[in-house]
């Protein structure tokens, strides 16, 4: 992995550039959209001209954040850019095969991220794996640096941190996130009308899916694993949408007998989409993950296997419970 | 409401007795029991000795507190106490019938308390309503007056400040509350392994009532209102123990229609126990709990009904959809 940029001269950097696109990764989550928006709003307020750019757009549960009607799906046409960022994304090719078009175009890329696997593709890179949020390193980045902060930057840098951080409930969180939190309360921030907007205020869709995921889990290896599967055929039903499922499997885990759990999901192409989580140190789902040629980090993976759903599921939970057996 | 004492009193008081007891409420929650093991812990680390005393004793899910085979249900025996404390309880009465004998006999009473209801039933009180914890008041004392504070008095204190606070998400939360969360992180303690503690690590029998709630669980006045009977056959079909619907009403609350949610649940002595939450501060729920004799915060309150259940819900139901239809 390249050495670090300084933050000096990521900031010089978009400071001299004039039309600036900044973009994140595929399915983007509340770090994505979050990190984003808030540079982006802080960028404007500097009086670049900058572009949001998200492959997927923005998922509905999020869209009250300031600034999200201002992001835009990429098309085709060049954009002229002096400066490309791309924040929150571990891989190049996870900002999307159309962003990544209109990325290549520019002089220059600028790569801000904390994902520890990073491998720094851009020419500027910051990675900073303690950092439990790409919203965190922005937040750094802009009040090391004096760069515009209103309320609307706020909202969506807070609402990167939550959300990443599961409310401050993960291991990533450390002691400047809360301070961070603290300063942005100082400055005014209501952070409970945001934890209400992204917490509680789902549409009546994700507690049938919660339902239907509470009435048919299923229990193995002795109840230490959880699974679901969630089919094209209750979607459906429910008219499920992009977020819908966000934070569910956090229900499955809750069970104090689990330490491992599963949600597998019929994707459009026939494909299921799989999402494993640990909950015990010694058990590594990225392994098992990576026995069908996915990966991630050791408490949280994820891999796509072929279907039909319920045949990948009975794959998927031998090896793992062949890996929970092995940490007794 | 009396005015409040200095902390410096509190402490000098606490410092000149050699006998102490430490209560808080009936049914404790995690600020609670938190708070009472943190001051607990904090003053026998000082030479004092300190009986922790919770009338309902301590409940399971919050057994893995340190100091909590330490708190005693409360006997008949005097206790030759020279200081009582009663810790985050809003009315004398509340810390329970044979625990109010107790202390009673004792020469000095402290209240200490963020409850705005609190008369101050106390000879020296410190009621703080600017507190989302009592465990928040526990810490700045401790802090401020150089008392003992080690892991065990911070793991105490931040279950009481995250509970009590929802995980930082509620409109209590202030600057001091992160900035005391980043102090207890710089001191070495490890927020997640109790946030898992807390939020992750739950019975199945709580899962089984959740389910139970999403698939009987009643919309009225078009939506907005939100309901769910907890009946006695249910709590002995799962064996429910106390602290498994602590936060349910949370998930009925994440229904975006919604702007009130309310549990009713059977009681052993053939009432009904009400809980009623409100997502828009135009609905006082504690006008419809007053309505029933019963009382407590805009947001959140609660009341007692006769049965039985179906009756009362009905009841309730007409006053509750009858205020959410006034803030049309």
């Amino acid at each position: 992995m390249p050495a670090n940029a300084t933050t000096a001269e990521i900031v010089a950097a978009m400071r001299s550039a004039q039309r600036i696109a900044v973009v994140a990764h595929v399915r983007p989550d509340g770090d994505a959209v979050g990190s984003v928006l808030g540079l982006v709003l802080s960028l404007r307020a500097l009086g670049k001209d900058v572009i949001a750019i998200l492959e997927d757009g923005v998922p509905g549960h999020l869209a009250f954040l300031p600034g999200t009607d201002t992001v835009v799906q990429p098309g085709t046409e060049p954009l002229g850019l002096d400066l490309a960022i791309a924040l929150d994304t571990s891989t190049h090719e996870r900002v999307g095969a159309k962003t990544k078009a209109l990325l290549d175009a520019a002089p220059l890329l600028v790569n801000i991220d904390h994902h520890p696997t990073n491998p720094g593709y851009g020419q500027l890179n910051l990675i900073d794996a303690d950092s439990p949020a790409t919203g965190q390193i922005i937040y750094n980045l802009l009040s090391e640096h004096g760069l515009p902060i209103d309320d609307a930057v706020l909202q969506n840098l807070f609402v990167a941190i939550s959300t990443d951080t599961g409310s401050f409930q993960f291991s990533n969180v450390n002691a400047r996130t809360h301070r961070i939190v603290a300063e942005m309360i100082e400055a005014g921030l209501d952070t409970a009308r945001l934890a209400q907007l992204v917490y509680q205020s789902y549409p009546l869709r994700r507690l049938e899916l919660m339902r239907d995921m509470l009435n048919h889990m299923k229990f193995s290896a002795d109840g230490r694993v959880l699974s679901w599967q969630l089919r094209r055929e209750l979607m459906e039903a429910v008219g499920m949408q992009a977020g819908d499922t966000e934070g569910l499997i956090d229900i499955l885990r809750m069970v104090d007998s689990v330490v491992g759990c599963v949600i597998f999901e019929d994707m459009p192409d026939g494909k299921v989409r799989v999402s494993a989580r640990s909950k015990d140190s010694r058990l590594d789902v990225s392994v098992v993950c990576g026995h069908f040629g996915g990966g991630g980090h050791r408490m949280a993976s994820g891999t796509r296997m072929k279907g039909p759903i319920e045949e990948a599921a009975q794959k998927f939970l031998e090896v793992l419970e062949h890996e929970v057996r092995r940490i007794d």
